[in-house]
């Protein structure tokens, strides 16, 4: 049976009600995400506070430290407890993390939107990264991915305010689908998710609602996934790095609209796709 | 005449033309924003990197610092010396910065999208922040403001992806409109103009693209701004913190609709605005 670390299982509420007044001065209320602090412990020692909605704190705690490469296997973690009465996750690992002062001490702000943080180093690992150029997509399971996409359930459609990402097989089944108020923090609820599962990434195509940052590139990359897809646009960092990877990223995908950037080859079109709208049309 | 720091002057181009292909396998191009890493030197040493679209440089390097308060004065700044040949930028200050290795070391992961840091402590400053209680914004000048953003000429109608953030006087006058990929980004460097040319922000209003979330609401609140206006909308701890700071919220701006949050009393309502579309109607 595939390794465990003990988990504490604490989503909380995701939204919340609040009272609002319109242009007219009618007083309503609106639910808004609950977005609350997390501290996450490392053997004792603070190492970040995450912000985020609660809905998968342990998953996000391992993915994080799994994406900023601060823990290499999952053996090497005991347990992760959360408990929101303290907003805090303490992390127990088996032998400390290696270099942790050093390690953390580079700060790179990345976009997202301002200053997102990735620990110096891991932009420098993006030229080892190899993402299969085998991998194919094919038009009917994209856009299979996009109405999974429309129709599901979720906090962004209650209360706004929060970014959306999933995690799809190669056929377009959905794997895990992640809401946060922060994109990177539900990249990294998914690749804890992968982890705990022992899922590999190189048959997957990952879908976010946010914008196609370098950042973004570079968390699906390290995860091994070649296909990145968004129904917003790209950036000029963002779509350097997807064509040193080699990742094929497609922006404003929705409906059967996509823009196709990078990584090209592996989408593979299907024109038959458009002639029923023609003879119907 | 008020001091200045010696600057460079160094925008960048804000769009890059890049070749897509679409669901039809037509190939075309189209203009995604220019973001680029500037790594910030504070008297040689390298504090952090912050992703950009470069349209503002210098005020984004000097806003950064001010609202990392790494630097109290303006006096205290020599010179800020932009090199995109090296995507670097060189600050020298008069007399270093404190405390430099303890207050860079505590980090919180904001949203952003994601993981946004602020030095720790920040938080803490929250506590002592007043914003004028008598500050007041008609619906009329809000209603203005909203246009003028309506109308304003920007990347993001070109290329998308990047969040517009501005300054506008209690009468609803632009001061600032600075664009970047990140919205921190883009408030830092209006933060950054806002000290180059010695403004204060108790009577001035700010309008963002992005979410108000409690990283914005600081920001602001930092500032000295008594009103965040944003036509998206906002989270838990965003809301929390502007009850605490006593901040007017205004989510959902869009034509004539809004959702007042918070600080209601700051914000005058006119009726009579309505009843020209009453007699139309």
């Amino acid at each position: 049976m595939a390794y465990r670390p003990e988990l504490s299982s604490s989503s909380a509420a995701l939204t919340r009600e609040v009272e609002v007044m319109d242009e007219r001065g009618r007083v309503s209320t609106i639910n808004i995400p609950a977005e609350r602090p997390l501290t996450v412990y490392v053997d004792k020692r603070e190492l970040v506070t995450l912000m985020t909605l609660g809905g998968a704190p342990e998953a996000l705690t391992l993915g994080y430290l799994r994406n900023q490469r601060l823990v290499r296997s999952l053996e090497d973690i005991v347990s992760v407890q959360v408990d929101w009465s303290v907003d805090a996750v303490a992390v127990k690992t088996r032998n400390g993390i290696a270099d942790v002062e050093e390690r953390t001490a580079k700060r790179v702000v990345t976009t997202g939107c301002g200053q997102g943080s990735v620990f110096g180093g891991l932009m420098d690992e993006v030229d080892s990264i190899v993402l299969d150029p085998d991998a194919r997509l094919t038009q009917s399971v994209l856009y299979r991915i996009v109405d999974t996409i429309r129709v599901q359930q979720s906090v962004y459609k209650q209360a706004g305010s929060v970014h959306g990402c999933a995690l799809f097989s190669k056929d377009g089944e959905m794997i895990y689908f992640v809401e946060d108020v922060g994109r990177h923090n539900a990249v990294d609820a998914i690749a804890g998710k992968m982890w705990l599962d022992g899922l590999d990434g190189h048959d997957k195509v990952f879908y976010t609602t946010g914008r196609l940052t370098s950042e973004m590139v570079i968390k699906g990359a390290q995860m091994g996934i070649p296909f990145l897809l968004s129904r917003s646009g790209t950036t000029q960092m963002g779509h350097m790095v997807a064509e040193k990877l080699g990742m094929s990223l497609l922006a404003r995908c929705t409906g059967k609209h996509f823009l196709l950037l990078t990584g090209k080859e592996r989408l593979i079109y299907e024109p038959g796709l458009f002639d029923d709208a023609r003879r119907i049309a």
